[in-house]
């Protein structure tokens, strides 16, 4: 258990109750109905100019996608990701092409946005994400080819989560929200 | 209005009837619980490493902070922004300091998720915000001038919106967002 209070008070329950679960329930199903609203979701989130620099490549568990996934997850995270009942490849469009010209200066911001997005729509249906990073980039990079102009940024596990929040997840104050771009703090 | 088979259908309320309003009620405050919650929720988005590479700056309509940033709106946010009863500059902490050592190659992604959380909170509070980058980006840096390492990225004006969502703020369908970063589509 966090520190009561380090638990935030106030703020929705969906904001309040969500945690990136180190445990999934290997037996739980992400529905097609389910994955249509994560992406529903991501797809309504806002964006510089309506740029929508976002993308997504997804498979659940048993699927071929998944399968072209799973091999490059780092043992760090396959332990508990590969239960998830859906991986999300996220992918980010920084540049038009292979021109270098700039598509969004935003690009990874309203991406960040898009998955918070999915985030909060998995904690209505019940059900938890967990990103990381923890995986062979070159490797997924090759074998998902995006084209030029989209990188790939992170990784995203989405299942039924075992357990509750992990410990030691606290955050900075408010009060330090404030002041560390001028004052290093905690 | 929108074409109705353009209206998000299934996703969460707090995400479907979010939009980026060009109208607020200049009459309407935003209270200090409401501003407490709104970076509360910012604070417990997640983030690589639980790194929280955020800050931000606030002021309300009345405050000191709030004549800072004015002066550094362009025309075209400041038709609508000055109504809003808050405004919040978003600073990202892309390195450690002025020896380019990088902080987190994930800080504009997670801020984007810190800002959809406090959009979110907003939405939950009966209160819309809208995010923009019509400012004198060199003005405001040299008002606010954070620390080596920090950048301001955008601003949010947050308050009571009038009227509804505008025109035209459609979004690529969701095939679209699943085969757009190898098929150029939409």
């Amino acid at each position: 258990m966090r520190d009561p209070e380090e638990l935030p008070s106030g703020i929705h329950p969906l904001l309040a109750g969500r945690f990136s679960p180190y445990r999934f329930d290997p037996s739980a199903v992400v529905g097609d109905r389910a994955l249509g609203l994560l992406l529903e979701a991501a797809r309504w989130a806002p964006s510089a100019g309506n740029s929508q620099p976002w993308g997504f490549f997804t498979g659940r568990r048993g699927e071929p996608d998944h399968g072209r996934v799973l091999p490059h997850l780092a043992p760090s995270s396959a332990r508990w990701a590969t239960d998830a009942g859906l991986l999300v490849v996220t992918l980010t469009r920084r540049h038009v092409d292979d021109t270098g010209l700039l598509y969004s200066e935003f690009a990874d911001h309203d991406l960040g946005q898009a998955v918070a997005h999915m985030t909060v729509q998995a904690q209505a249906m019940g059900l938890a994400a967990h990103q990381f990073r923890a995986f062979d980039m070159e490797g997924l990079t090759k074998e998902l080819d995006p084209r030029p102009g989209w990188a790939i940024v992170s990784m995203i596990a989405v299942g039924r989560a075992l357990g509750g929040p992990p410990e030691g997840r606290g955050r900075r104050s408010v009060a330090d929200l404030l002041s560390a771009p001028w004052t290093p703090g905690e």
